[in-house]
């Protein structure tokens, strides 16, 4: 348990017991007491009467700030039952982007009411049309856009008159007569130039842009590589429409790199199981995971066509089962550990395609001493269970055999369905899993109808 | 592949190409037509020699800004051929916290040498001495610090004059005649106050602050949750030490949140496997592995285990060993989804320790219900192998069986693993699909033995 958690912890228990003495204002001092991000931790760990007590004590502003930095799903939760006009004042103070965001997520005649209560309406209106996981979806209306003569003066006069918001980002954007991005200039520029300076002359020209059906996530990876404070949005005739602020996007890299591991455990990703974990229904659950699964259940029936096969080998010799959980078992592990390893790899772009051949070399390398390290103790615990030099051989070798295979396999599957264009963490997990499952019989039992006497 | 990564690949042909043509000056245009963050990108995928031939003639300005965006490993590399005083003034250029960084890989007389030459060489020792993964590894030491009674007017004034590099984020920090910090006042602030305003009227008092010790990844965190540009270092005697700005931990939570794929894979994380993947040494590759591999390795013997103690089973009726890697690869798949879902979620803090039984309750459901859809499925398959009635039947019961279990298991282990203060992918991965084998084997051959006239 963290330092925060521990935090927010004992914060709940005080706010909690505040409310149960019947004294909501020491709740909502105690609760006032921390930033925003802390208080949506905290809100989010009180149960829903809780909020509704403490949420119209809060004032608008405060109210607003805290909405912001809430999951969607409780914030919806908390403003169920709050009238149209609270609701209005509260978009009203909101971020545009984030109001947009929480009224597209309720039902569509409550949304028109608020909007028709809503002094910033025309601010929202226009972000409603964008899907959530667009730059247009995730931009902000509320920018400062200056003309290409105004002076660095001007400029600074301008901002102490508007006092901008906090989500204002430090850049100050150039658009000529027909709102045309002509270019960008920092706030710390403006600052240390001398005040007759004139934008044009001191505004960077080559601007990052995004347009507005952009991906979220290559907006994040925009605004991490070239280390942006915000990133325009334009249109196709490169109007400028809005800004997506850093902090707009700072969830999704995260979000997107944890994807890799619902890939890696057989989970269908998409709509259903990109919603957070408790809104997913228990229906959603299964669809996103019964494809695989029932994929994954007939691929591995090939295993048993194997073992069919051998079947006269099997009667011969019954202690052959034994271990045939324990050596597919090896080779999915050592797998794994290859897959696990180049993935993160790749998604650190620290392998590229064009090092496929190096990253098979060096894997083959580590997967032979693995083999046959883990072979040594396979031989002596063969022995150990009575099974015989001969089968003890067979085992201890098929172990070498098929850590090296797997190893081998797991090297080049991600990286060419990387180099495919496939997300290389689908077809990498247990669906490859499920094919050195098979694969590890037929060496087993190669092995053994030429190495046991009896076959 | 992406747009970016065609980019670039274009833009190293045409590199190379000129290269070839004995005709440096052009290749070096064509780099410089890039962003720092993508020359790294580019260089990165040219050879040795090919570098060698262009940092010369980049210009220290520009072959600075390029050695900061490089990957350690790869700037090392490029840095081998220079001179001890072109080295010097290279790091001159340098932010002092990347000068640090790369001078703390470089053998330690090399270091002393260049140290030696530099001309700031005041700022960047004192930075050697943190560990590179804390805040002190991490910070520049070349922040803007005011004092309280300076007026707004009197700070433009400074930072027109010392006109800060591009790195000095977006806060003045304020402090007391010891140097302790006391204060932070925003960019925006400044400009938006009137000329006369004291520092000490506008700072906010309440700075969010880490000591020099604290690992990046707390940094990191603190700087999204509350969405700093930049957080402040201080000694135990809140002494101000450098500041930490966003883009030198942009990376780290993106490190963190892939780490789990390691674990989940059965990768041991640590010193060996935190290096790039090209700097681990095959050696160190097998050491992060062996103990993993092992470990399971033994653990898994424990279906040997209990096969063997249903040879008399497995002798009288062989066709029971066909269905083994299908039911327990089964019993596997269905608990790894389970895992990576409730490991996604907990990473993502949308599942917390106490929601530990609603989480149980929900998966247990999900697992019945794939299990009976998976288990119909296996019916039918079973039945198509003509293995008879008894044990299509047994097979079936047997999937929704293990299941449920694994599911069981797999939604229990990383919530309890997690309120243990275990990392849950250290336990939850192949360790627990190991148990699930086992397991699921004693519940197959429980079911024939009740199910099978035969036995």
């Amino acid at each position: 348990m963290s330092e925060r958690d521990r935090t927010t912890e004992r914060a709940v228990e005080e706010i909690r017991s505040a409310l149960d003495r019947q004294n909501p204002d020491e709740a909502v001092k105690i609760l006032m007491g921390y930033r925003p991000a802390d208080q949506a931790e905290i809100f989010h760990q009180l149960d829903e009467q809780d909020r509704e007590t403490l949420l119209p004590r809060l004032g608008t502003a405060a109210a607003a700030d805290l909405l912001e930095e809430l999951e969607d799903v409780t914030a919806i939760e908390t403003l169920e039952d709050l009238s149209v006009e609270q609701l209005a004042d509260l978009f009203d103070e909101m971020e545009p982007d984030e109001a947009a965001d929480l009224l597209g997520d309720l039902p569509q005649k409550q949304a028109t009411q608020i909007l028709a209560e809503m002094e910033n309406a025309e601010e929202v209106i226009p972000l409603l049309g964008y899907p959530d996981e667009t730059a247009g979806g995730r931009m902000t209306t509320s920018f400062i856009a200056l003309r290409p003569h105004t002076t660095a003066e001007q400029a600074i006069e301008f901002l102490r008159q508007v006092h901008p918001d906090a989500e204002i980002p430090y850049y100050l954007f150039v658009v000529d007569r027909d709102k045309r991005l002509a270019g960008v200039v920092g706030l710390r520029e403006l600052v240390t130039v001398s005040p007759d300076t004139t934008m044009e002359s001191i505004m960077i020209r080559e601007v990052v842009r995004v347009e507005a059906g952009t991906d979220q996530e290559a907006v994040a990876e925009l605004i991490t590589r070239y280390n942006l404070a915000a990133l325009p949005v334009v249109d196709e005739n490169n109007h400028l429409l809005g800004v997506v602020t850093r902090d707009d996007v700072a969830d999704v890299l995260e979000e997107e790199a944890t994807e890799d591991i619902l890939h890696l455990g057989a989970v269908e990703t998409g709509p259903l199981s990109d919603k957070p974990y408790w809104s997913q229904r228990v229906t959603d659950m299964v669809r996103s995971r019964f494809f695989w699964l029932l994929t994954l259940f007939i691929a591995e029936t090939l295993t048993g066509t194997v073992l069919r096969y051998y079947e006269a080998e099997l009667k011969t010799v019954v202690s052959l089962a034994f271990f045939v959980p324990l050596l597919i078992g090896t080779g999915g592990n050592a797998g794994s550990q290859t897959v696990s390893t180049v993935i993160r790899a790749l998604a650190l772009r620290e392998i590229r395609t064009g090092d496929m051949l190096r990253v098979f070399w060096r894997e083959v390398r580590v997967g032979l001493i693995l083999g046959f390290l883990v072979g040594i103790i396979a031989y002596l615990r063969a022995l150990l269970w009575g099974v015989g030099q001969e089968m003890a051989l067979t085992v201890s070798i098929t172990v070498v055999a098929i850590c090296t295979w797997a190893t081998t396999v797991a090297s080049l599957i991600p990286v060419i369905a990387f180099k495919l264009g496939i997300d290389p963490t689908v077809v990498s997990g247990p669906l490859m899993a499920t094919l050195i499952d098979a694969t590890g019989l037929v060496i087993y039992f190669s092995l053994a109808a030429w190495l046991l006497p009896q076959l």
